[in-house]
């Protein structure tokens, strides 16, 4: 298990309560792929969006995103963290 | 006080040693400019790393980052999160 940080594009005027059920839509399907979103954060002025996960692989994490009905733009493992 | 993720790119190769020593580096200044340095995550691969900070501005958040020697390619206000 390793950690992700996805990146979404083009979120433009994403609500808090947009991204809470976005968040929301990823823990209701997540564990079938092995995968936790941990946090999430996002900027409704650039429309970005950053999702921290820990998962088996890229491929898990954009399945469960892909059955939440959001696609991750980017998936970077990130193996190493402060 | 609002929170800030920070993307650098070009970093392919860093090591859990020197993405530490950054962190440090950014700790030993930040208040100077009222930033905190929260969390950062690399991705030695690609080489990007995330950076997540709470800050008065983007360009405090830079300015911290430019005395530390590792200026930000992007720097996102993220005022959401879950």
């Amino acid at each position: 298990m390793t950690h992700f940080m996805d990146v979404h594009h083009g979120m433009q005027g994403i609500t808090a309560e947009q991204l809470h059920e976005a968040h929301q839509a990823d823990l209701a399907v997540e564990k079938d792929e092995g995968v936790h979103f941990e946090r999430a954060w996002a900027d409704p002025r650039s429309g970005t969006v950053y999702c921290l996960s820990e998962g088996p692989s890229a491929e898990a994490v954009q399945r469960v995103h892909e059955r939440a009905g959001h696609r991750a733009d980017e998936i970077h493992e990130v193996p190493l963290t402060v």
